[in-house]
């Protein structure tokens, strides 16, 4: 029952049911997506695969961001390259438990079909925002952790299902047309953890998002598929787990109950890693953290800002001092530390010593990034594409959209 | 190295390497997918997808077969309407080793690709042709059967890789490129055996057409994903077959070697299953078949089309002396019987019995159809859609379609 139970959940979500937390969840996930979609738009990675997708363009009707009413696409390829571009710096959000960073894959079925029909209001928005992303999440929960340790870059596997969720609402899919929609999103399976640094990585949630809009534009028109696709014995759940029991029905059940947006954190900077520590002195950095961090984190000699720490352009990450620094960190995999856990020893030429322990990171649940910090790290990303005055501008429409009565009108500008 | 090694090897392929049993192979394949696609081409579940996709078509370049120059799409679509319809029907080809249907997926992204192109010989498509169903059969091979076991649609799974490496050939993509088109191909991955039964099966292989066909002009334009997308530790084959151990390996080094291709099979009725039996006086029929066959055929109720043979109308699934012939079959699994060999026994209200043992069905590879079963076939496929003088003439060009030097003008009239 877990496919129809989150059919039936989704369809009957109304605005008026989220609490002020979960909505106010929303705003900052959709405000930090739109800054990361603005901020990627011009990597190598988004213009490859616009070039690649442009002489197939249909009519125009959606923004690809940071590319404003001079350049628009149709809906489909706007939410492609929309997704594409708002995790290529890996700066978008986390959903801790999972892993998981719901908000790309929905939020760009979401705005770029908003665009194309019109007349959705921000409040519709945010409520389909919340639906997709807590179906994505709840999903992943059911599959996680071995789905993820099998392979799958569980963000796009879980996030055709969630913008398709999402979409479904904004169509006002009945029961019946939301499960076939989750079907035809969960046969569509997308991203595999050996393509970490490589484009690929974000080509996964830009596929993902256009996956779940169009699954749920065919269910529309009366497409077909399994209304038992997430828990049957070859549904989605039992053949990307690799067999591992699945936790569906727990997990479903929790809808509206226990709500994942909340527990959906901002990272302050990709990687969460800081920077600035003087250099010249600094002779040995000794650092224990969980293990996870090391196999996220550990190439070495990354050959290009997609390797390395994604916050930085490839000329950064060859940067000498930068090089310097790396060759002398030494981790430590400790399963004790928590995961946005570090303790961190500088010995520096003169023998002294300075310790730290960072018992969370900031940009995690019990150090969330405030929405003024929130705010500075839109306007750090955005000034590099748009300039200083326009990315302040874009700060403010994207701190607004989801109010009004039509949220077409304000992406336009972005 | 599996990705590498097959990367090199289909981009070295050339059409004078192909043996003339190969060459024939694939022209008999071609033909039969055209078939296929123009008798799927009115199905229910392909004007859905049409009416979903049809207002985001970018400029018109390629064929929906079955509507010819008066309806076309852009090269996207194309490959997306072709590919459900050529499988519609269930009467598409089956490599049997692996029972993928291969041509679907690798045809349809290539015919929609060459006529966007233009300039595409007969030669260089048939060679296309073969590498990208030599890739999805040696691929296939490698994960059969813990991949289809677990729940996977193997036409589809390994459909868009296929797709991928056809059109990376018509691209003529360096290695380099042709293994980054290969991942891309191997993220998509598409395709759940729960959805037997409804549109989404075969909205599988028309999905995996047209992500191998972006995979591949994605990697052209420079796009990276990764070298060892197949044999990596979290790389395709390890993650879609469950941790069965991997024969990639020994089946890419047995490309060009062992040519799959002929070993691909056609079927003479969807689900091999005979028809125009006297039906009045048959009191009982036992059958002893390989289990797969009952599990692939054992919907004793079917609604519509879809479930039951897909042949079918609805009008005929649910016809009342089909339906009193399919309440008195008694089919029995024996896993002695070969998966194309029937043992059939039929009682007769007055008393009698008569009792026949099909070792090879027609179709089979020990007893293929032969060119002319192929165009009968093919003409009973296409009169329903095209009437009976369009169906002659669109034999006569698929049949030539891989002649002459530019196949886009061929394909523009089916």
């Amino acid at each position: 029952m877990a496919t129809k139970n989150l059919a039936a959940w989704a369809c009957h979500l109304n605005p008026g049911d989220l609490p002020s937390t979960v909505k106010h969840a929303a705003v900052r996930s959709l405000y930090n997506y739109l800054g990361c979609a603005i901020g990627g738009s011009r990597h190598p990675a988004v213009e490859k695969a616009y070039a690649t997708f442009e002489p197939f363009f249909g009519a125009s009707s959606s923004t690809i961001y940071g590319h404003g009413r001079k350049n628009r696409t149709d809906a489909q390829h706007a939410s492609l390259l929309n997704g594409i571009a708002s995790h290529v710096h890996d700066y978008d959000d986390t959903h801790l438990a999972t892993i998981i960073h719901p908000t790309g894959p929905v939020a760009s079925a979401l705005l770029a079909y908003a665009e194309y029909r019109g007349s959705i209001s921000g409040e519709d928005l945010l409520c389909a925002l919340v639906a997709g992303i807590e179906a994505s999440c709840k999903v992943g929960l059911a599959v996680w952790p071995s789905h993820y340790d099998i392979g799958w870059h569980i963000m796009s596997s879980t996030g055709s299902i969630g913008a398709a969720v999402g979409v479904g609402k904004l169509l006002e899919l009945n029961e019946e047309q939301m499960a076939h929609a989750i079907g035809l999103a969960a046969v569509q399976v997308i991203g595999l953890r050996e393509m970490f640094g490589s484009d690929t990585k974000s080509f996964h949630p830009g596929r993902a998002a256009q996956s779940g809009l169009m699954a749920a534009l065919m269910a529309e028109k009366g497409y077909t598929s399994s209304l038992q696709a997430l828990e049957a014995k070859r549904g989605w759940a039992n053949v990307v787990a690799g067999g591992g029991t699945p936790k569906l029905d727990h997990y479903i059940a929790e809808l509206g109950k226990k709500w994942e947006i909340e527990a959906n954190a901002f990272k302050p900077f990709p990687c969460g890693i800081s920077k600035g520590l003087a250099v010249g002195e600094i002779q040995r950095v000794e650092v224990r953290v969980h293990p996870l961090v090391i196999e996220l984190t550990s190439k070495r000699k990354p050959k290009d800002g997609l390797e390395g720490p994604a916050q930085h352009s490839d000329a950064t990450v060859t940067d000498p001092n930068v090089v310097s620094i790396r060759d002398i960190v030494e981790a430590t995999p400790n399963e004790d530390v928590g995961a946005d856990e570090a303790y961190l020893r500088i010995h520096f030429a003169d023998g002294q010593t300075l310790a730290n322990h960072v018992k969370h990171a900031v940009g995690s649940l019990e150090k969330p990034m405030t929405d003024e910090q929130l705010t500075e790290k839109f306007l750090d990303q955005t000034t590099l594409v748009l300039g200083k005055a326009k990315a302040v501008a874009a700060s403010n429409i994207a701190w607004a959209v989801a109010e009004g009565p039509d949220v077409a009108g304000m992406l336009r500008d972005l």
